[in-house]
């Protein structure tokens, strides 16, 4: 490890986040601080329908104080397999059941400063099986045709970046194999 | 706002960083907690040669414990504009100058807690005047084929959203012209 850690003082202990501020050795023998967020991962899935439409959910995000266009994702539960969480937030967020789900993408959010893994699949061959929203999930089910997407980027109504990486490596997927 | 804040605790006002958790009023009545981080935002530049190849750097990530290639970023300074900070972080950590910056996407890096918004430029027309890495910044500055991004992203050397992003967003342009 070029950054060695000296100490660790824990801020915060909540329910999702979990903070600490660490002292480290750099290379160059100096000390300095990081300040890190640590987050269980999250699991998104992009439905695509035979058609090549997009199901997206609108929903209001207190952090940013607006709604937004996103894909469906829930965090990562301990013990629970990628694919099945991605297929729990499929049933239970868009009310889908899907014959086969793929890989688009696995990255870090902001690795400068936060642990987040976000990993990102492809639901295609669609069956409707009935929506199951948590309490006070407040989702509208939203169908996407592909060539709206740069101007609802644009607009910043699609403006995350697991929405955006999900479909960008989709599109780019279904444009490298025609 | 769907959500009505009804108190906030501050939790930690670090350097980079402040966390809070609010409590909320929801639209169902019910009353509920959102831990949120704040963080000013950040900048990304994605530096684009003549011949096609991508700039970018390999640093080693504390939060994550390993190294990333990653596009040339860095946090928004107060009162700085973002195409400012694009090049001003392009010259610090690339030693590059542009003819031409663009903006790629902008979007929230993890709405769910977080309002950290991400900027990311292409930057082309590329002039060599020398890095001016910051004290203790240990960057190594690599040129990337266009043709190798897909195994660099499966093989997680390339892993973080907004190098993620800027890279599809970039080649998507680039093909959406030709």
């Amino acid at each position: 490890m070029p950054e060695q850690r000296i100490s660790s003082e824990r801020i915060f202990d909540g329910k999702l986040l979990k903070v600490r501020v660490d002292a480290v050795r750099l290379p160059s023998g100096r000390e300095a601080t990081r300040e890190v967020v640590e987050h269980p991962g999250a699991v998104a899935i992009l439905p695509v329908t035979d058609e090549g439409k997009l199901i997206l959910v609108r929903q209001f995000r207190y952090a940013v104080g607006r709604k937004l266009l996103e894909v469906p994702a829930g965090t990562r539960e301990p013990g629970e397999p990628d694919d099945e969480t991605a297929r729990r937030e499929l049933h239970e967020e868009v009310g889908l059941e899907a014959a086969t789900i793929e890989l688009l993408a696995r990255f870090f959010i902001s690795p400068g400063w936060c642990n987040e893994e976000l990993v990102a699949f492809r639901a295609t061959g669609l069956r409707e099986i009935g929506a199951q929203p948590e309490p006070d999930e407040d989702l509208e089910i939203v169908e996407i045709d592909p060539a709206d997407v740069p101007a609802l980027i644009a607009s910043g109504e699609i403006g995350d970046a697991k929405t955006i990486t999900a479909i960008l490596a989709h599109l780019g997927n279904v444009s490298s194999r025609s």
